[in-house]
């Protein structure tokens, strides 16, 4: 995806974290990764091994030697850190990161169906959104991640546009690099959607009221029959909370045969 | 945190991702960790190593049998699953996910100081808000990961009330383990701030696993005996099909009582 987020490992020590963020990375859509002197040079076989194939299809990563040569066609940096640094620079959760960058790309905005109308070629010189890029330029952000041990030097950190931090256990908060990597990558892909909640629909569709009414009506009986409303008085009571509980349900029709199927064995009718 | 979920690997092979699921949950404030039947038995040194300190913090990690064992004090649990699966299930995102379990914690709502009142102790006759559950009964909830490999069984996830999946690259969606429960826990800690929308649900407060499982024990026992389950291969599908329908209510106490009841009688056994 053209205006997914470049994700940058500057000084990465260990393979198998630059692995296994290649892997989260094409879990969720981005393949722009970047590495900038690798401690075991590149390739890495560790990081081949824990990437779970996802290196061998991931276009050919890119190594540099300095932050600066790898982020030269970015239009965005977000500095991760764990770390409060004293630098006067705006502070994201990796959600508002992410809004921000969806915030800048019309195309995204477009590819979710909201509406975006074509606007007019010469719009570059009317502008009528200022605070959007211009049309045919490609807003790319990047997400640039410290060595293992020590995160990012100051003089990295500086370079930046932004500092991305998360919420942590305040007595345990260094996050693997791969993991943090993974969060901002699944957030990259979750907010470009609502995050609806759904019930799947293959044979999930409920059962039409009728069908539900007359399982209802005949579980009323059957339990009529057993002697199962003791207290008169209490049946209406009763009655009603077992049609909360069957309502509450969302019984498709399948369910409701395999229902009377139950009450059918369990009064005896499937004696022989 | 007394109401953050629990985490629950059922057949993990790999010790190293049990430690850095350990990790990620520390990192933002979990501390309950499951394990049902690992693969390589308990304690594992590959976990350890994996878990950067946090396997030596975390209250002891509880290692059972079976699933059922597992979650018997927990009321709602997440399957986590990447296929899609033919069951009548609510789907949720991370997020919603979790945006549901905060919405039924009080005391993360108290937490968040909307000023909510000290309610007076008497309420749990007189109750002024229905819609939320009694104060001194913690909500629980877990979310149930698979093997590495193949991921939850059916059956596993016909005993859960809810499948969680998130949005992924359709070609390479094989996420592993550990970065799922990253993502999780990432969201638990994120969305406990000030502005998450408390939505009070209408439902009851949830039974216990332990006594819905207790009914369909006894249901399906029932359905033996009365000839319910004619056709033996078809057994374990329709067996599922009605835990499916059981877990997907999210019955309370007293429907399951109810339900006990309803059984007696059509069973019979309430005949003088």
């Amino acid at each position: 995806m053209k205006d997914a987020p470049a994700i940058i490992l500057v000084r990465p020590q260990m393979g198998e974290n630059i692995g296994a963020a290649a892997r989260a990375m094409l879990n969720f859509g981005l393949t722009d990764l970047r590495i900038v002197a690798p401690r075991d040079g590149w390739p890495n076989r560790a990081a081949i091994d824990m990437s779970a194939g996802a290196l061998e299809i991931i276009p050919e990563v890119k190594v540099f030697e300095t932050l600066a040569d790898a982020v030269k066609d970015l239009h965005f940096l977000f500095a991760t850190t764990a770390r409060p640094r004293d630098m006067v620079k705006p502070v994201y959760t990796p959600a508002a990161a992410i809004e921000k960058i969806l915030a800048n790309s019309p195309s995204l905005r477009e590819g979710a169906g909201r509406g975006f109308t074509e606007p007019d070629h010469n719009a570059s010189t009317l502008n009528p959104h200022p605070t959007l890029p211009l049309r045919g330029r490609d807003f790319r952000a990047g997400f640039v991640f410290g060595p293992e041990r020590s995160g990012l030097e100051n003089d990295d950190v500086a370079r930046c546009h932004a500092i991305l931090t998360m919420k942590t256990n305040p007595d345990f908060s260094s996050i693997n690099i791969a993991a943090s990597v993974m969060v901002i990558c699944y957030e990259w892909l979750a907010r470009q959607s609502d995050n609806i909640v759904s019930t799947p629909t293959n044979a999930s569709f409920p059962a039409a009221h009728e069908k539900l009414e007359e399982l209802l009506v005949r579980l009323e009986a059957d339990l009529d029959k057993s002697g199962f409303f003791r207290a008169p008085d209490q049946k209406p009571t009763m009655v009603r909370n077992i049609r909360n509980l069957f309502t509450r349900t969302g019984m498709t029709d399948q369910e409701v045969r395999t229902f009377h199927g139950m009450l059918s064995s369990l009064t005896g009718k499937n004696k022989i």
